[in-house]
């Protein structure tokens, strides 16, 4: 067994999650490679040590820049906010490291493909936690169409619906709350669960050609708990918009932090000449499956509940009908990855594929602004 | 088009969906017979006389001994309350009239069995409503299991949950609260729900051998509506049993007035070596199909919108997608009763397959008297 | 009772619903007003005279001019193809006849005027077939709409898919086929589909002010039913657009022919501040409603079965738990319509509150080609 | 911290969910005690060795008795076969361990008062593994049955169904299929499905008066894989009973391998005076809610999404939306369990607790056998 060492930057949510996966990956996954818990970094050393007791870290850092430079580190794992992905990205790379980024990969094109050319330059694995992708339901569907079983490939349609930002009295900016950050965060919904949505397409559905958006910011000032002082929003609260896939599809995507009842309810549905496929995140151990050549009289959805162990990761797991939740898809991912560094067959999505998802992102904040039609430009980047 | 002219007994909620569909039944069918509504009959004079005039009876009458001997009447329909159904059945089968009569067929299985001797003594033609034999996704359930495609039948469970009698302020007895009076419901649940789930179950699942049941009367005492008086309730409020059915299958049945939010749940599941079906009628447009043929990976419930041209009595109706009621299922019984007329198939449940659900019934009865299991004697009654 | 003598014209898929909803609507609603089937009118005379036997009309016609003229004809209802409508209804309210006219009103915002001035010069009673505000559970949301229960509005969202045009071989035109003629019906699934998830946007949520759409024909030529040869397809398959609402909400609608798996999924959303509805067609009987009022801990989306007699409608047909259907929608319409005659009050949608969809459909169907934001212009035709 | 030194027994499927739970506890539960995963025991070294180094076990054994003795264990968990249960809880009471027991408690109820007798005299902190207490939404089903607000309980009903047995190919006994062995399981689904349900069903509704059953073995005859012939099956492959509770409730329960479609679907619904619950194991995360004291026209089953930091235990997790799974009950149980340790408050249920199921299983059996009603008999064993 082969010792990878981590250093995880970032102690919020999304750090939670990261090292869950790293201490459960090889209780589940039979690997050539263990993930070790080496160091936890976080601005606050109050924050970094609790972390690192609760989670086994051996280590702590409060300045990344130091984490990035230690010999003992093998791998670094950036789950801090949106607006220092790049910088951290770009100095690992330098310095050699693997490096696994959370999703968005940046805050903009531009500035991904300057982390895309940094890792390709130093040839690093690099990976972007769009964990979506490996909800065993998701996964089964990617399967589905990679068989052919959809056929010629007519709609999709994607939502992400939240509730939790209608009350005006929310601040914005600063701890949990940067994601309300336009400087933080880059954007709203759009590059927060927006990406999700095109992330997953892209990897369906290949390619989108232009898109067509509109955004709102409902609420359009908040106390900004940073300054103290009632700001002007910039993010957008909703986005939908319009797409047209390389492949002849038509799609509609939207988002919003304002559809009351909807905590995270992240939705897909894909309809091909022969097949149907939807799931939903609230539900994420089911898929939702219709084929046209069933019999006509017994022809229905399918609610296929993915528990069995012929099922994407479910052999890895416990016994038919006995669900998972959110948490695993990042052990799945981590699982992936390791396979790949043994296998040398990156796992998905590398940096450059989440590229593709950013310039989407850029297209459809572009075409909100400009009112029209934009292509989706993908910088080669070489 | 040969017309038969209906004289209808009752005029009470079962009187309005008989009339309904004989209104109906041929917008929708083509049929050779046109039934015609002829005369109904009620106690009370200005029932009698508002529902012709609602309804399209070109007579009415008050009293039911002369209904039954008009030359100008072909069949008798018996919607009044069960107390009556044996003294009219006879006396219609006596003066040579068809005759549809109102579930249950009877008070118990000994006068249910004097009706069964007068109606084939007599030859006429005869039905009882059972009418959820005639939803599409029960037939069509009906088709499946006769296709072979369950298999060996190892479970089979139905329950019809209500909630209205759970107040106690409600009275008993009277108009339309009959159902609550013994002398006239002749029982509780038994003979009003489960009598529905014993229809179907002897119709999908074949006999049953022997049952084991318990009851219970939850509000021991309410005023009578007639006497005025608080009177000690004699119905059953809830009744479950186990059974064993012929084929060697295990049920449970249960049904009761007291299941806080059901309205009117009546739900069966079968399961079988090869398939299941599951089927309710609070979304009476769906049947829900497990094959555990399918292939793995993708097997799961489907969901059947049971809207389509090649489902039981759909092409009948709108288009696919557009779904049917409640009322519909008493049409199809009509359209079903009277193709029987043409074709010399009696259509089913006659009074000789509907007295043995009556059968069932007192088998149940007796054993939450008796607290054993009691098998189900079906008089042959020849 | 007044009789009210009526002139169908149309003897396909919507006259039979018209024709059961005058049949049925005095059965179950204590009216003014009772429609008499007075005579029928279609081109084919074999048509005709068999749809008034069938139905009860007394008479028939073959040319609908002759019918329009008919002084024992008090009303004309229009089932014809859509590019019949304007001429027949300009010609009957000239004739002084009160008119129904079937969705969508015309085949444009422009010809839509002209028949609202017809009308309302002619100061005759009118109607558009609307039907789906008459679905009880869509009634039930505008109430709760209307009581402010959602508080402000931030979003709506609107699909109609259907998969019944995929196959390649399927021809277009003539007979039932017309939907699929540009020539006869106008457009694809904008004037047939989205048509009436507007109308229900209208009613629920208000004015739409802009909207930006796309389109697209997948199967781009199909055989002609009427000229026997293989021509280009002029219809839209498939219509999605993004929205802004006057309230200041965000929409999207989508509809198609070539969601696999879906027969007449009409589905629609509302999210409120303070809560949300949602609602779709195969299961029409039910409304989802969530409530951010309720308790933290037990609260949720319920499911309501639209089936109590303090629901709209629904006292007037069966007992709690028993479902309605498709048809029933058109006979609650033909009550209103009768209702309001007695009233004075209108029943809606009238031709001018229809003729606001229709111009939304123009403006959507222009954003198509002008591939812009279009704002929807609302003549006012006074 | 105070450390707690665990000494598992058995390797299987519950010794993983065992060993995860230790491994997760304190990452997401904030307590004063911490497992250690000092020595873990199964009868094949290479078993024990291999689960030792998966789940991160400092030693391991291959004989109980040597386990149970050691000095530096705190706490022996049972995790084998139902027939070493007695055996090893009753020796390591004696050494003044403290005992974790996997359900059922032991083979019958004489045996299972044999074990609490001796923690008892012993004094030691002991819990039965009957996980599904600690999913959330059953937990919250407690929580609102406690705050009364149910009201008065008419019915309860439950269902395990399973549908993995009915392959007559499938051998019984040894290894992962000793459920099918009699004489190491002690019953069928009555030990290993209906003791869920009942201890369910105790802790949410109180106790059970009298039972009655009925058994089925549907494949009588199955190879045996340890003595590689073919011999009668013993157990029971299904099992249903009827049953009343102290309170006055009626219920049914039923338990099968025999459910096609079903994998592991556990269910129960309660129906209150007031309101109804209802819980399915296979979407977990759901609680269905009905209150008749909603507004009537607004009034249905809720569909509790339980994912909020204020519903039981989901603090300790992600963010509302985002659903756990199986894995986590056991994890919610050594939480529980080390709050008591902490408390002096001994987490639910006891050995003595789980007597009460034991018995009532017992009941069930017996009255199979009989075909009569049996009352439940619990020992008070002091």
């Amino acid at each position: 067994m082969k010792q990878l060492n981590i250093g995880l930057i970032g102690c919020g949510f999304m750090g939670r999650t990261h090292a869950n996966a790293y201490s459960q990956v090889n209780h589940f996954f039979d690997l050539q490679y263990e993930p070790v818990r080496k160091a936890v970094c976080a601005r606050s050393e109050a924050a970094a040590r609790a972390f690192a007791a609760k989670w086994g870290f051996e280590s702590f850092e409060t300045d990344w820049r130091k984490l990035v430079q230690r010999k003992d580190i093998d791998l670094i794992d950036i789950a801090s906010p949106n607006d220092t992905h790049a910088e951290i990205a770009i100095a690992a790379a330098k310095a050699g490291k693997m490096i696994l980024c959370e999703k968005p990969l940046s805050m903009n094109g531009p500035e991904g493909l300057k982390m895309v050319r940094a890792v390709e330059k130093a040839k690093v694995p690099n990976m972007v936690w769009y964990n979506y992708r490996r909800v065993p339901a998701v996964t089964l569907a990617k399967q589905l169409i990679e068989e052919g079983r959809l056929g010629r490939i007519f709609h999709y349609r994607a939502k992400f619906l939240q509730d939790w930002t209608i009350s005006p009295e929310l601040p914005q900016g600063g701890a949990a709350l940067w994601r309300l950050d336009l400087k933080v965060a880059g954007s709203g919904v759009t590059g927060d669960l927006l990406a999700h949505c095109i992330d997953t397409a892209l990897w369906l559905n290949g390619g989108i050609e232009k898109v067509n958006a509109m955004t709102e910011t409902f609420i359009k000032e908040r106390k900004h708990n940073l300054t103290g002082k009632v700001e002007r929003v910039g993010i957008d609260d909703a986005c939908a918009f319009l797409a047209r896939f390389r492949n002849g599809s038509l799609a509609t995507f939207e988002s919003t932090r304002y559809a009351r009842g909807h905590k995270a309810l992240y939705t897909f549905e894909i309809n091909g000449e022969h097949a149907s496929i939807s799931w939903d995140l609230h539900d994420l151990h089911r898929l939702q499956y219709f084929d046209h050549r069933d019999e006509g009289r017994v022809r229905g959805w399918r609610s296929l509940h993915i528990t069995d162990g012929d099922q994407p990761y479910m052999k890895h797991w416990w016994v038919p009908g006995l669900q998972i939740g959110y948490e695993h898809t990042f052990i799945h991912q981590v699982a992936d990855f390791l396979e790949g560094l043994s296998s040398g067959r990156a796992a998905s999505p590398t940096f450059r594929d989440a590229l593709e998802t950013q310039c989407v992102c850029d297209a459809v904040l572009k075409s909100a602004r400009t009112q029209k039609w934009e292509k989706v430009a993908v910088s080669s980047g070489k």
